[in-house]
């Protein structure tokens, strides 16, 4: 057997995640050590209590409590605490310290990404974050690697499980959200508390930290317009499907032309959106991940797995570190987070999309005439239409999937419909994004 | 504007793909400078003939047919010559005098490919080769780098366009091989002479850069079991249907253990399969290409994307050349290839699959279960049964689906079978994988 030598690996945190990252250490040293040409020596794993229960066995005496004193003689620290603090902190000493980092922090990246790539830059340590972003499936290397020659355009990203399972769950038995929540729960797809998942906190982290690599521009998550899924009704789900198409909550980053100065800016955003069902991300069901790039040359590519889960995740973090470990055996440093074209990242208003609009109004004469007149005086061009009279009360129900406009006009046309005498109700407004 | 220091790069090859290199490299330098902090030169363009027309228009200056001059004092040669030699040659060469190379040459990494790898370790250089498989999709950065802490054990791979775009025509239209051979040729998906494509050698060939990758062992393309789809009639593909399933032809890599030794092996093989329609392969339609991977921790993963095309396939080409030359600005070394793990290569009789066999029999008492015994006698399990009888002729048509078998069992079955009195004609044999 080759002697190899060893490269010091500090844990921190041992959820989920972390339990199996040091379960498959542990029982994969000797694979790993003929991969990486070094072997990985677990130092030791910081956690809050030790006497915690853990997915995964781990040996009682790699537990501590001290993360601070851990990292120190680290060569690589890994981590996985989640949350802003002492996460960040924790990783700026690791890296002031000479190590280099291995996190899955959604959270941090997409808040305090911008401080800790220039920490790690300024002494030319490696931050790598696989895991953030889409569980084990790997997105992050390919969008800063494979696609560093070429230019992606826009990301429809399903990153988010919990709200694609409930959503999906909606699409296929026609359960109200309420009660596909209530599966997600029982299932464990779902948290106890789910506002960081069905109100779109997760994945507005997620699109920050895809729209900063894929346009090089620091897009930190305050700066992405993010609703959530907890407007989607069943009948829109309903709606939707008999149109051909189905719901899914979208992290969309996208390069495009700012309407004012013409000059090219960014946008990240998240909300639920009608996707056809012809497109690839359609066929993303229960609480899988895929990520959908479009770039200048390579065309469209998708990306599907499992976007979360212990073991799963495991995965993607073991990528990082044996990345990380073989650049410490060959020596030399890697690739830095690159911000160069720090393009302007525009706000909801500026982008381009299309409405499906559900009203219902009074069924009398000149009343389309009326609708119709709303939609032209904001300049948005409507394209399908279907009008149905509701036996019981007499009233028009309208739908109405606009063409491409600016956001900003579209949620102008939907207030002033709103306010027409005309119309009872704005029933239903829903974005259309993967177009058939 | 900042001023960069110059990265010398040598294209060998002006085809479909190396023109659109050119171009994009030509269109695009300040962009691409940026990223890289280093400016790419291209110095020249080695074609055979200067004055053939091509699919992008180039400086008629960085042209020359002096491939072997062209080379020396270049820093990053990238070889889209296509074929083994003078490619080989010019590729040893460029690593002998320093420079670090990109390959897009599937037929030369799956025939030398040990030989190429270890000539670069030698000397420390860089072999990079994304375009070889699956076009513009990242499939050989995730394999090698993103998967790197994993254990990749089966890999089921649409990687060739032409026969995709041949069978999905036939299963959406009902056309024959032939037919949708002839449009596959009139849309330029085929080739004049498509036998590459439809006799399995181009799949083949990447199937073996597949499984070297992905097992950290040489596969050679002859140890590649290979079969085309030729053989495949529009009524298997009709009656797949029927029965929920398409065929695709499948590169397929799998980790799986020696049935005779218990060792660990590897298999490479190359067939059509019926691949069940819930399966994510399933949904990949025209020309397009996709990698299932099923590794241990991550779980099923798949990557999507169009698989050929000149201006598709330069993006993976380009995804190469900036890694490759951000590492020169940062310095150190790359990663070498790795074939520490060395397992055997199974043939094709040691693999376990499902058959689908049609036959014709006599229509007469005890029949079936003479048939029943050849199955039995050799070990194979049968799963779903069908039997309709033909009203023309009195004949009876069974459509028996065989439980998980060794190949080898499997295939003297349908021998078997074919030798049986009572059996009229084997129809039909076709495997499946992808099940439900």
């Amino acid at each position: 057997m080759i002697e190899y030598r060893s490269i010091r690996v500090a844990l921190l945190g041992a959820g989920s995640v972390g339990s199996q990252v040091a379960r498959l250490l542990l029982e994969q040293g000797d694979e790993l050590a003929n991969r990486i040409g070094a072997r990985i020596e677990l130092v030791g794993i910081a956690v809050r209590d030790v006497d915690a229960p853990r997915d995964a066995a781990l040996p009682r005496e790699l537990l501590t409590t001290d993360a601070e004193s851990l990292i120190l003689g680290a060569d690589i620290v890994i981590e996985l605490m989640g949350g802003l603090e002492p996460a960040r902190t924790l990783i700026l000493k690791a890296i002031s310290s000479g190590a280099d980092v291995v996190s899955g922090n959604k959270a941090l990246l997409a808040t305090h990404g911008p401080e800790l790539f220039a920490a790690a830059e300024q002494v030319g340590a490696q931050l790598s974050y696989e895991a953030a972003v889409g569980g084990a499936i790997p997105i992050i290397r390919p969008l800063r690697d494979s696609l560093a020659g070429d230019r992606i355009d826009r990301i429809l990203g399903i990153v988010n499980g919990t709200t694609n399972f409930i959503l999906d769950r909606m699409d296929t038995t026609g359960a109200s959200l309420e009660d596909a929540l209530a599966t997600a729960t029982e299932l464990g797809y779902a948290e106890a508390d789910p506002t960081a998942d069905i109100g779109g906190y997760d994945a507005a982290q997620k699109a920050a930290i895809l729209a900063s690599l894929a346009f090089h521009t620091s897009v930190p998550v305050d700066q992405v317009h993010r609703e959530g899924i907890t407007g989607v009704t069943a009948a829109q789900v309903e709606s939707a499907k008999r149109a051909g198409y189905v719901v899914k909550l979208l992290a969309i980053c996208e390069r495009l032309a700012d309407p004012e100065t013409g000059e090219e800016g960014v946008s990240a955003r998240v909300y639920p959106a009608m996707v056809h069902r012809s497109h690839p991300l359609a066929a993303v069901h229960g609480a899988n991940n895929a990520v959908f790039v479009e770039a200048a040359a390579a065309g469209p590519l998708m990306f599907y797995g499992a976007g979360a889960g212990g073991v799963q995740t495991a995965s993607a973090v073991l990528g990082d570190l044996v990345a990380i470990a073989r650049r410490h055996v060959l020596g030399g440093p890697g690739t830095a987070e690159s911000t160069h074209a720090e393009l302007a990242v525009l706000d909801i208003g500026r982008i381009t999309t299309r409405y499906a609009i559900t009203i219902e109004a009074a069924d009398q004469p000149g009343v389309l005439a009326t609708i119709a007149h709303v939609f032209a005086d904001h300049g948005v061009s409507v394209g399908e239409l279907e009008q149905t009279i509701n036996d019981e009360n007499g009233r028009a129900t309208l739908v109405i999937g606009t063409h491409e406009a600016r956001e900003s006009a579209l949620a102008e046309t939907v207030r002033a419909l709103a306010d027409s005498p005309v119309v009872t109700s704005v029933v239903s407004v829903i974005r259309v994004e993967g177009a058939e």
